[in-house]
C-alpha cells in the first residue's frame, strides 16, 4: 500500500479542523485551500499578510508553494490551480499579480490550468487558492 | 484500456442528470457533490436528513462514504474534500461536526486536504461535499 | 520525468493570464474553467455564444471537449465535471441541456461525476465548466 503523507510546512498555522494543508500519495499531491495568512508565530492568531488583494495573493501563492515544496514538488508539477475571489472586480488585478509572480518562478513546463470563481470567504479574506499536482 | 466504473450505492437517489454519484478508473476515485439527502425510499422524492447543519453534514458525509465504499475505498484514501457551505457563519459549527465525525472514523492515514468556500445551493440545502481519492 | 503538455485548441481565445486551457501529464488531463466563448476570430475580443443559458452551456461543453480532444481524450475519460452556475433557478434547464448533449455524445463508459454550485461569474457569463480526465 502506498502511504499518504501529510504536508505541513513549519511556516503554516495549524489547520482549523481535521484536515491536512497538503497530502501526497504516490505521484499525486493535493494542496488544501490556502489563504493569505502570514507564517505562524507562537501566540499570534492566524493573521492575513495585509488587507490588500496584492498582499494576500502573494502570501497565498507562497503558502501553496511551501506545501508543494514540502512534498517534493514545484509549480512545474501543478496541473490545476483553483482561485476563489470574493469580488469580480478583482479579476484583472489578480491576473496582473498572478502573471508577474509566475514570470519570476522560472517554470520549465507549461503553466497549470486554472478556474477562477467568485464566492464568499471569511471576513477579511479576499482570495483562496488550492492546487493539484502530478509529480514525476 | 482501464474501465471506468460508476459507483451507485443502493441508498442513493438517482442523480438528477446524466452524471454518476462516483466513478473509479484505475486507482483514481471521484465522488460527485453529495448533499444531505436521506437514503432513497420508493416513491419519496429526495429528502434532506433535516433542516439543521448538523443533520445535513452528517448525512452528507455518510453519503460520500457510501460511494467510497462502493468503490473499494475508505476515508484513508481520500486526498481532497471540497466543502461548500451557504453561510460563513456555519464554518465553526461545521468544523466541530467534521472533527467529531472523523475522530470516530479510525483513520490510519493523515486526513485529506480540504477547501471550504461559501456558495449558493438549492433551497433548503446548507452543505455539499465532494471528494477525490487515490487508492492502493 | 514525464512531460506536462499544454492543450491549446486553435479555436480557443488566449487565456487572460498565465494559465493553460488544459494540461496533460502522463494519464492525467485537467481542463481549465471554460466559458461560452465562441471560437476565436482575429481582432474580435472574447465573445459569448449568446445571452442564453442554452447557447452558453452548449458552447462551454464544446470548448471543454476541444481541449479533451487536443489531449487525446474524450468524454469517456472524464472523471469529474464541475459546473458553476450563477443562478439556482438555472439548474433544471442546465440539466436538460446537459442530458441532451451527453445523449448525443455516444459515451461507452459511465458518465463522469459532477458537482454543481452557484457562484459569481464575470458579467454576461451564466456558466463555467472544468473537467478532470484519466486516460488509458
Amino acid at each position: 500500500m502506498t502511504e499518504k503523507t501529510a504536508l505541513t510546512p513549519k511556516t503554516h498555522t495549524a489547520p482549523p479542523a481535521a484536515f491536512s494543508h497538503g497530502v501526497r500519495k504516490g505521484n499525486i499531491l493535493q494542496v488544501a485551500g490556502q489563504v493569505g495568512f502570514l507564517p505562524t508565530e507562537e501566540g499570534r492568531p492566524p493573521t492575513p499578510a495585509g488587507p490588500t488583494l496584492r498582499e494576500q495573493t502573494l502570501q497565498t501563492l507562497a503558502n501553496v508553494r511551501a506545501i508543494l515544496q514540502e512534498g517534493g514538488a514545484s509549480w512545474d508539477d501543478v496541473m490545476m490551480i483553483r482561485v476563489y475571489l470574493t469580488d469580480v472586480g478583482h479579476f484583472a488585478e489578480m491576473n496582473e499579480i498572478y502573471n508577474a509572480y509566475f514570470a519570476e518562478q522560472g517554470l520549465t513546463q507549461p503553466p497549470a490550468a486554472r478556474t477562477t470563481v467568485y464566492v464568499g470567504l471569511p471576513a477579511g479574506l479576499l482570495i483562496e487558492i488550492d492546487a493539484l499536482a502530478v509529480l514525476g
